[in-house]
């Protein structure tokens, strides 16, 4: 017998993601939950996947659904998102391609494939919670992105090298950013290209909420902008993932990394060393599914998510009190809520759970550095009208008593 | 645009197996391959599959099929493996299972788990080549475990440490070894476990072909001798790795690692940070299919890859030249061939290629240390009777003339 076992250093970086934790909390039916960013299952195409499971199995293909595939996934999926990337301004071939057990494990990997302990890797402040926790074990240090030109890259770089490391790549997300819904204008792309130029770094964009816009124009992403400027995708710097777990489903866990050969060709590597392939069958009924009606999909989604951020709007104007603000927008699933200084959303989330009934998500764990303690984020996706005004006007109840006692 | 991104030093030992790229050169239908180490498909239970996800997204679990789903695996199905590990002498409960996508991933994670770079693993010479590949971005070095306690454990610590690092585990598969067939001795076992001790390290051990067992009886697993000696598996330094793909389906990605409880809590956070959990609906219909009849479908296959060893062995005894010698196997799907000395069998695949049509995987990639040259792997997995005979008779010839060129 031995008491403990002997674990590598980067073990010292791996905690569990504080949102998964409590979300297990949050099986009680009394409470009204913000807190988890997941699809409303009532969105779920379940017929469509049905009938893929039912034709895969019964058809041709039902015994190479079984066995073992290419690492680099089921080739018609592939040239499904060659013409999909395409659509929204990506132009690449099928090797440009790779398939992940969602986006999330693109992540991982590109974590792996980049980052030595001690480089630094550019997050915006705040970032996309998980992609922290997929980079935390290859042990880097988080620099922050900043758009508005105003720190040179040599400040940048010169800050990686005293921490012992070089800039690796810069990750953000483009579109509706989890946890803030927030979405980079075409001038914050193009200076964020400026940078990862000057530092000569990739820039690793992540496009998990990119679908969900609910109004205003699309916003050509940051990896379009990159081969419009170097002419082709094999030589540019970004690298983007994407996932069908907000459209279709996430318990499939279909994603995909596109990006220049060199990359996916070592990725393919990875993940033949890692998991040998992502499971057949759910990148087969992920395309029957995805071919057969992507777009209603995501507009029948789009649909009922706008509405409910409308409610959630709308309920934040009625029940904030001063000195809260809050994001508005234009897709996604979240809302971030900005506390008067001095407020701790973790523990008025404690304060809240007991009193009110009501959950959310503390914004410091999407902050690299810890800060963001006055932050929360919203998630509106699975609730019902009269959920978020219910629930808005306790938070409003809630934070209104607490700034009182602030003074 | 760059002409190359800067990657972690860990890239220097991503390769890709030798194996898998061989595997795409031999669609060829005029080639008689010995080579993959896959099962065959015409055994998968492909009608209780295609009824299993009927089932599922016809009935109450439609939806969760499809949602997010915690890191740690679907809970019926780790309820029948708790079952399934005490049936095998592993008594564990519910929190000493983590489902894997494949038993892979689960040694990719205890490479990450445990590895530092210039850390220290022991490995069988050879080893199941994917093991290799798992832990080689972890920059580890080899030893080579030695059973016949004829190396004291001050050997391998020196020796590591000069290395700079520690000896983290030992890894090696009990039963029907990829790629040489054979199986520890109780004996060997136990010799596993003490050195283990004096060492303080974890044993990984791989069951991947536990289950195909053609004759002769079951020996305990060393996790259930670990167990044994010290109480209890929250005790244990022993961590299993099981799969589905050699029984019922390698394509849907389904295996599990067994171990103590502190072990089984990281990898859980390891996987909520790297992917957020395995395919739901693939562990749902595993389960469904292991319920309904596992052990038949086990007897089944084995019964079938039994008369295939039974005639690659009479086909070798029959055909190979004084000089080269095999393993016999009492399972799995492999047979080990030595050729003599100053033969290379990679240079003979490619010989056999064009002369013989005759596919077999060279030994090499399957040593730590690169040697091996005269071995090579037979698979009898996917092979008919005629094709087998032929076969034997093909590579008889060619290691022939071979061996008479050497003289």
């Amino acid at each position: 017998m031995t008491d403990t076992l002997k674990l590598a250093s980067r073990t010292g970086r791996m905690h569990a993601s504080e949102i998964r934790e409590l979300l297990k909390l949050l099986s009680r039916p009394d409470i009204i939950s913000f807190a988890g960013g997941i699809p409303d299952p009532e969105l779920f195409p379940t017929e469509a996947f049905r009938s893929a499971f039912d034709a895969i199995m019964t058809g041709p293909e039902q015994t190479s659904a079984l066995q073992y595939a290419p690492s680099e996934g089921y080739g018609p999926l592939r040239e499904w998102l060659v013409e999909y990337m395409a659509r929204i301004g990506v132009s690449c071939e099928l090797e440009n391609i790779v398939m992940m057990s969602g986006s999330q494990q693109g992540l991982d990997y590109l974590g792996k494939l980049f980052l030595n302990p001690n480089d630094t890797a550019l997050v915006t402040w705040p970032a996309y919670m998980g992609a922290l926790l997929a980079f935390n074990p290859y042990e880097p240090n988080y620099d922050r992105i900043t758009l508005m030109g105003n720190r040179p890259a040599s400040d940048f770089s010169a800050r990686a090298e005293a921490a012992g490391g070089e800039v690796k790549f810069a990750y953000l997300s483009s579109d509706f950013l989890n946890p803030t819904g927030e979405t980079l204008t075409l001038a914050q792309r193009n200076r964020m290209l400026d940078l990862a130029e000057q530092l000569d770094i990739a820039v690793i964009e992540d496009g998990a909420y990119q679908e969900l816009r609910f109004d205003g124009d699309a916003i050509a992403p940051i990896q379009a902008l990159d081969i419009e400027r170097c002419g082709n995708i094999n030589q540019a710097r970004t690298i983007y993932c994407g996932t069908f777990s907000k459209t279709l489903s996430p318990g499939l866990r279909v994603g995909w990394v596109c990006g220049r050969r060199d990359i996916i060709n070592r990725l393919v590597i990875m993940k033949q060393a890692a998991d040998l392939h992502s499971a057949t069958i759910n990148q087969m009924a992920t395309y029957q599914v995805a071919r057969a009606g992507f777009d209603a999909q995501v507009a029948k989604a789009n649909a009922v998510y706008r509405h409910r951020r409308d409610c959630m709007l709308a309920a934040l104007d009625k029940h904030m009190p001063a000195g809260v603000t809050w994001t508005r927008p234009e897709g996604g699933m979240f809302v971030w809520v900005t506390l008067p200084d001095g407020l701790d959303a973790a523990e008025l989330l404690a304060r809240s759970l007991e009193t009110e009934k009501v959950a959310f998500v503390p914004g410091r764990p999407f902050f690299a550095d810890g800060s963001g303690e006055n932050s929360l984020r919203l998630s509106f996706s699975c609730m019902k009208d009269d959920q978020i005004e219910e629930g808005m006007m306790r938070l409003g109840r809630l934070f209104r008593t607490a700034k009182s006692a602030l003074k």
